[in-house]
């Protein structure tokens, strides 16, 4: 027996998604058989009309519903300085924090010769733009905060290098302090972490 | 920041899926954004039309583009036997098997007391009707292919006693074979399957 067609095609959508595989694929499209047409209406118009009615903001790259993005268009943010992420994901956890309330720039992605993806692939080209055409306030720092990992460092590296040869103004550049996480385990930790956090200690 | 509505509406969809947490639902989505518009209204119009475009065979019960399904109607089978599954990804599983060549019958379910699952919400007695009122050719047999967990058990006992009950010709009623599968390790084996599989032991 073959799958019916209208299940097979809920199942190849499902499967092209990261960490989605073929069983598991199934397992979904046979669960939505369940579910009130109703729901699977918004599910599938939501996803027909994800793109149309978003747009990255022409100014730090988010998504978001209107250009410039809430955030961009908030006077009481710190317009002066700039956290550089990796995913739009990314400006979520940091607003979840409330700490922070300067500007954001998204990358969308990061340097990863593997897959492809060079400097030309990023938004780097209009972080340069940004950071030195500020008209009204000019930015006094950019914060790097790329994912910790192979990629994400040689993003943070290339971004330094870029700006500090293009750099029009006084631009303190700095990237998010590494160490141990909270609620971790010391034992665990691997030595590169431990490294960062002695080098990174500070006066209590 | 808020997530902006075309992408929190997604979230919540795939939230309601099975195995498939918040934090999930935010990758899949921001995933997304980044597939072409028209794989998007792909996945979109076939979540719509999913349901609009089948049917549940009302012989069996499978899930179908045609009723009476391709299995059902297929003559070559052996219309003598019943195999009864909970799902209709069962038979997918039995049908790669190539070795049934009986007909088949979907419960939908199993008996679960705790989820308010009682044998009126499964298709038993649809099941009964099929067995006892066969025109053509008489069922001989009923295999039980529920699921060897307490739910699958207890569905399989219902059955069997409601069958004995109100069985009008001589019918055979089996559950699956028991035992350890194979490729297993017999060390980690637990002494449920262990039991049975003595039980079950045949001469070679």
């Amino acid at each position: 027996m073959k799958i019916p067609k209208p299940l097979a095609k809920v199942i190849e959508s499902f499967e092209r998604l990261p960490g989605i595989g073929p069983k598991t694929a199934q397992r979904l499209t046979y669960y939505l058989l369940h579910i009130p047409q109703v729901d699977l209406e918004f599910f599938g118009n939501a996803l027909v009309n994800l793109k149309k009615e978003t747009v990255l903001c022409s100014l730090c790259r988010n998504v978001a519903e209107e250009d410039p993005c809430p955030i961009c268009s908030d006077i009481g943010r710190d317009s002066s300085i700039i956290l550089v992420v990796e995913q739009p994901l990314d400006i979520l956890a940091f607003e979840k924090t409330g700490k922070y309330k300067g500007l954001y720039h998204v990358l969308h992605g990061s340097i990863n010769p593997l897959e492809n993806i060079g400097p030309d692939e990023l938004y780097i080209e209009d972080l340069l733009n940004r950071v030195n055409k500020q008209d009204s306030k000019n930015v006094k720092e950019v914060i790097i905060g790329t994912n910790p990992t192979m990629e994400g460092e040689a993003t943070a590296m290339y971004i330094n290098k870029k700006l500090q040869n293009s750099k029009t103004q006084k631009l303190k550049i700095t990237r998010l302090g590494m160490g141990i996480p909270t609620g971790a385990d010391l034992e665990y930790a691997d030595e590169v972490t431990l490294r960062e956090a002695i080098e990174g200690r500070r006066e209590i």
